[in-house]
């Protein structure tokens, strides 16, 4: 049912959506991307790889580094030290709320998926291994992603943060609460992680771990717990495509996290992770032919989770 | 893996639980219930049946009649007509927020997993069929459970009906906003719905089915639509447990609905569906034995959709 | 300094802006009311009465009536029974708030001059004195405007009591908190004491009345407390020309309450009551051109508390 | 009827309720004031003076800052260019809303007499006079005040500057919403004004000349205009006492703004300016004593503007 000819199709079906979103502007080096790029890689639980497009293109994860940021700290701190900052109820309908007028906002506060809750994990990082904190990380991702060639992109850390006065009140407002240590420290790693370049292969083979209990498809090697990736999939399903979340999961059906990139990395469950890239984004921030892209393939893969 | 041994000694492991919670007792028909009544029903994809505890007990669906409810307006108007009332992104982040402070509570307005959407979905049903409205959703479930014997239990139908302010007031600001046409006609056919006596049998045949892309177990009748399963799946999985929602998705994993007569009906996908019954509630309004029971279940068996 | 030439003359520089504005349609008996109709009634504290327009025209007091339930419920229950359900704190700035973010919504819950908090004080006069509750306030009403041809305007009754599905949305939620015990007889003295029909005279005097501590100007004789009318004109500045209620304390500078019919009670403190009728409505609710005869009356006179 | 010997009498009567309150400990210049300090200074509009207790004792202006940084870019910048910027309708009720559910909260976002709107105001200033910024404010004060020994305390200024996680918070959501142009800049200013040493009799004679539509009681010469006076007590009533203004002004009656040196200004209109140091707060941030002086003193003194 999986093969290559289908995804070349629905690649060539999908790509001209692209025109419908726009690059992302904030800082030059996500401006000046082409917005033409397209790639798609695909590596099943058996190990198979399917790909297509610009696979070699480099982008930075961006928000999908919120993802590894949130699994490093649970493999590394266990999940009670990071659920004792991390809220384990991102969202919540009251019980009889009318209309969710009460719906209390503090619901999704420090959610791992969303900048808050990401800087907080980043602070925990940070304060619990100090300079070696990038290092630390970076090694998990290389290890996760087989991929030694990762690195830094310092032109895209400089630019995001020298610009992120959201991210800077954000922090500050969780420093004033006690919540984090250092407002700098904490930014500097998560503007770090935001800017690690990799490439679909990569996200690919990431999707392909969590789709697989936290296996590695091909050497089978476990590579994180199972219960850790557990949670990781619900969070990005719950809350992995910014406020696009919901629909996201009723219509595709697949934990997901997108970055303003342009990526998306995507876990189905038992079957396979999928990396897609497609710099122009909605007005949600998602990639629109990365979106359109999974949905296909979704639809006629049949992988929804539901 | 799955067993008839296993069921029993979870079911007695977990028994005790329900001492922590409470039966609802704001109306007398569901106060007088034995707390400490505890029912487990299972089908599998297959047809297999497991079952222990008070199988034949009767209880009334409550909100579990919502699954039903927005089942049977999907198949009967088309998801068009019913998004174009209810919300097809019931919880979203959004982009950048300081903390969730931004996050608009208009998210889950309509929200057909809570009261408000479910009495926008009873509206929009009983202005379409009016006096029929109740006898066409009464056949649509006795299809689905197999069951003639379901009926609406009239003491616990007029106990709602006049202690219901809160949900008079919601239907009187969706009458006020022009969504609904008439509070008392809505409210009519949402509190019949909620009265409906069942048993965990039946339970678990609705949810074999939803967890079956629609099809029927044992005849391999197909009873919905595919489309329309995966969405009444994703929403329960999004908010199908109050409150406590992500939290379940997180932990245990599984699409799920419960109601405050202490019941549950669980969605395995692909595998089987789950009918549960022990009346004490949490905080939250779930049963307390019926969430221990499932998230013993999901661990052990690894039912986990994640 | 204060003289009849001013009156007319600001009056007619005033009158065409009415134009810019709309009368109230979501009853019939208040949408076919002329929108030329202007009408002002000035009573110093020294019982010098001005006046111009049509200032015998009736209309009906709409939400002016929550001044005159609330000052009702002060004189005959007292501040602390009134208090134990009402706000003494109609708004507030918490201490440090990020931009008002975590502004508690529940400030104004109950706040006597917006529908809620009038609900609850009819609820608490229709609790208290049964079916004596309308003639209990209608003599209090009688006795301060010194006209006993005052009535409720049945058509206008019927008519707010069959449309208003807002606030008995308000009222049942009411009901359900336990605030008030009984949605209907709550809600049938609110839209009474709304009904009933007085012309600018009566404002203007029981104005004059609140602008001098509890006196009524011409006798002398004492009507309410001081101390309950210093409160209820604080309520009116904080809060009673509705969404505009800051902007107008800070432009205008005096205690005022308008209602829907266009008509608008204002007192400046230790001079004079103001009444005032023209039926067109800006966006917020207030009579266009009564805003603006009052903000040159206020530059002209210098009538601004402040 | 205003005399020395009330003030004092009721000076001794209240002065005890300071052991109610708790000096603020943010930082320790604050930390470390003597809670017994009680002064209270009074300066009428006929030019009298009333003082009592320890009337030399300086303290930081703190939050009274916010009224002449408010009244300094009025009278620099003129009406429209301020509120440009800061909102005219500090706070509102939506007409009908229920129980203030829809309150919009950004009614208070900018507002001159909270924190976020008097990073606004600083930021206008120091963007316009750059490095004169501070000199340009102070002269004004000194003006006011008569008082050329006023200065900034270094000391609270740098214990400010460096624990203020949540102004820097709102400072950096500001400047990325585009309000304000550089965090650093604003603060710096903010923190200044903030920092200014001055004792009650300086904060009584800026009372006086609010109270005295800008008019310097003793010499008659107008400071300001009397229209930026207005504005600047409107909304101190409004928005002047933290949480608690609705309160203050229902139950005293009075424009006022305090700070947490423990200060109060307060403008008795055409009557007094009146400055109270109390250094213990309630837990909304005002002067256990201060407020409960005034309440006396406006009770007894007839002061209540309404």
């Amino acid at each position: 049912m999986i093969n290559q000819q289908d995804v070349e199709t629905f690649f060539h079906e999908c790509h001209h959506t692209a025109k419908e979103g726009k690059v992302a502007s904030y800082i030059p080096a996500l401006a000046r991307v082409n917005p033409d790029t397209f790639a798609i890689s695909i590596l099943t639980k058996n190990g198979e790889k399917l790909e297509y497009g610009d696979v070699r293109q480099t982008f930075t994860l961006q928000s999908i580094s919120k993802v590894l940021a949130f699994l490093f700290a649970l493999e590394n701190f266990g999940e009670e030290k990071v659920f004792d900052k991390i809220t384990l109820d991102p969202k919540g309908d009251p019980f009889n709320s009318i209309m969710g007028f009460q719906s209390t906002t503090e619901g999704n506060v420090y959610n791992p998926m969303i900048n808050s809750g990401a800087i907080v994990i980043c602070a925990m990082i940070a304060e619990e291994y100090g300079e070696q904190a990038l290092s630390k990380v970076m090694s998990f991702i290389k290890k996760l992603t087989n991929d030694e060639t990762i690195y830094v992109d310092v032109e895209v850390f400089d630019s995001e943060k020298s610009t992120a006065y959201r991210n800077r009140a954000i922090a500050y407002f969780l420093q004033d609460a006690g919540i984090i240590a250092d407002t700098n420290v904490a930014l500097d790693l998560y503007f770090q992680l935001c800017s690690i370049a990799v490439n679909v292969e990569a996200i690919a083979r990431i999707g392909a771990i969590l789709a697989n209990k936290g296996y590695e498809p091909v050497s089978e090697i476990q590579m994180v717990s199972d219960s850790n990736v557990k949670m990781v999939n619900a969070y990005m399903l719950l809350s992995g495509m910014y406020d696009a979340s919901s629909k996201f999961a009723i219509k595709v059906g697949v934990p997901a996290k997108s970055g303003v990139s342009g990526s998306i990395l995507a876990v189905v469950t038992d079957k396979m992770g999928i990396g897609i890239l497609s710099p122009p984004l909605d007005e949600r921030g998602n990639s629109v032919a990365g979106i359109r892209l999974l949905k296909k393939l979704s639809d006629e893969w049949d992988l929804s989770i539901f």
